[in-house]
């Protein structure tokens, strides 16, 4: 499988490491050669037809900080919609930053490999988030597939636990804690009684929270994941419009202690049954759901098979990069049954 | 496909239940057209090569408490090994009791069903945890497929997330509390401050332990779970007897109130790793896996999508019947690929 690879940050690299540390298992298990035969980021690409030397590619990264620039291969300022009209690739890898105004670059990059004939797994919440619905449609119409497991609970399968471990039965609804930084600052509140601000400076500090932290204590950044599993697994039509959302500004220490009082704690849910929402919610201590620090957990109820509850780390550049593999695995899956039907 | 059942307790009704429930859906969205030929209990067999009434059968064991009797196709006295070896079948659904002793009468349905050229779908731990490296051998010679997904967290799809959810990943090693009795004896006990013996009394009267309450409290049932997660996943040739186990019994109010100064608790888990052990464990109540009640919950440490827990009921008859169900849709899926390939 041929692939370009756009965005060269933790994810890129990440995803160039599993490749090269699982080289040999991937043909064996699973008859899968992938091939990298562009990476694109801010200022250029670097391209080879017959493959990039992938561990090369890790150093220049390392010792240039770009790719593009000084190697033989390097296109200086080439851009990625001009690399993937003009190459051959089975497969766009998007991993450029998420941008939840409009969702580009990553939105035109997307559409692009869908009207050159290209699959696309993208870690990119973005583009999802704001259309979801017509970028299903527009895959389906072109008849390539669209993955993208690692938006939601980064390494943690919570979209194929969905899909994949629950066939036969119907799923009623789903609620969740997708947000490890608000999730890291209110279990400090909860634990050290300190105030919102207070928190998110300590988040700030370790680098738990950015800068400007509005997409994650805003609610957006859960919300963008709930519009993603509402699409994917309850075949819901939904764009990040559709969800009502309330961040944890407003959360303070006394809600917290009331909480307490009750045997309870306070966590960002987002949650799916009639409609979306995410809102700061009570939950029990004893609810499995109730992890503390940077932790995500998702709760699946069914209708047969009771109620599951699947926890993970939901970050990390190494993590969300097995998901992508994860994905164009499924992706190969699918052609090969689909080339024998 | 002609499915034989043989066991008429709670997780053989749950299946027939969810078989009426979604029988319209199975064909829909599967393809999938299960004919229930044979139930097989105690007393006898009913039989119907073209497929039985499986309402008429619900009410006829709520109403008689049997089903061999009374019905016209009933066959008092018939046996389940005479039904498999005289029937056309492609499936043995075996939901007999657990025996962790020499695994019969399930162990003989099982071979008895290979040698006849079906599949087996079983959620009886007691020929796995004894046999399970002979079965699959057995299984792969007469070219059958064997399937257990209830034997281990029951609704819960701990052995299916392994297998369907990490691919193209390593999983390094598995922990987990395994049996909901001790994990609800365990919990009573520090949370109350109660003796083993209390606890242990209080869930007999609740139901969640039986009156011999040896399987449980001694480790057994979680140690025939890992050896079944020890094969199905980490490719381990193992049986029972490779597994240290150690129950609850001597675990004292002391001992857990040493656990909580520490910001710990005591948990009855399981783990493989080199080897496999079943043991009290202390564990941070911080930890994902820290569950109270009668949850289980199973953490996997994975090379590249990190650590990832699953929790859930462990426990219930339509939980187990939906496990099954599962497991047929996966043989069908299977036999489909083999019959393209």
């Amino acid at each position: 499988m041929r692939i370009i690879l756009v965005g060269w940050g933790v994810v890129g690299q990440g995803f160039a490491q599993i490749l090269l540390r699982r080289k040999m298992e991937l043909v064996k298990d699973y008859g899968f050669r992938p091939r990298i035969v562009a990476v694109v980021d801010k200022e250029g690409a670097i391209i080879d037809p017959k493959g990039l030397d992938l561990e090369q590619m890790l150093s220049l990264k390392a010792e240039k900080g770009t790719i593009s620039t000084k190697s033989k291969n390097g296109c200086l300022g080439r851009s990625a919609l001009d690399v993937m009209e003009s190459m051959e690739a089975e497969a766009l890898v998007e991993v450029t930053p998420t941008n939840i105004k409009d969702g580009e670059p990553a939105l035109s990059h997307i559409k692009t490999a869908f009207k050159t004939g290209k699959h696309v797994v993208t870690t990119n919440k973005g583009p999802l988030a704001l259309a979801l619905p017509a970028l299903t449609e527009l895959a389906d119409y072109n008849n390539v597939q669209l993955r993208f497991s690692g938006t939601v609970g980064a390494g943690t399968p919570v979209l194929e636990f969905a899909k994949k471990c629950l066939v036969g039965d119907s799923i009623l609804s789903i609620q969740g804690i997708l947000n490890g930084t608000t999730n890291y600052i209110l279990s400090e509140m909860d634990e050290k009684h300190i105030s919102f601000q207070e928190a998110l400076k300590d988040a700030q500090k370790l680098g738990y929270a950015e800068a400007n932290p509005t997409m994650d204590v805003d609610g957006l950044d859960a919300a963008a994941k709930l519009v993603i599993m509402a699409n994917w697994i309850m075949h819901k039509k939904v764009t990040l419009k559709d969800v009502k959302i309330k961040g944890i500004r407003d959360v303070t220490p006394e809600d917290l202690e009331d909480a307490a009082a009750k045997g309870s704690t306070i966590k960002l849910v987002g949650s799916i049954e009639e409609n979306l929402k995410v809102e700061p919610t009570q939950i029990s201590r004893h609810d499995p759901m109730a992890v503390g620090g940077a932790l995500n957990a998702v709760t699946f109820v069914s209708e047969f098979a009771g109620e599951q509850t699947i926890i993970g780390r939901g970050a990390g550049g190494l993590e969300t990069a097995s998901a992508i593999l994860r994905d164009l695995l499924d992706i190969k899956e699918n052609i090969a049954s689909k080339m024998i039907a």
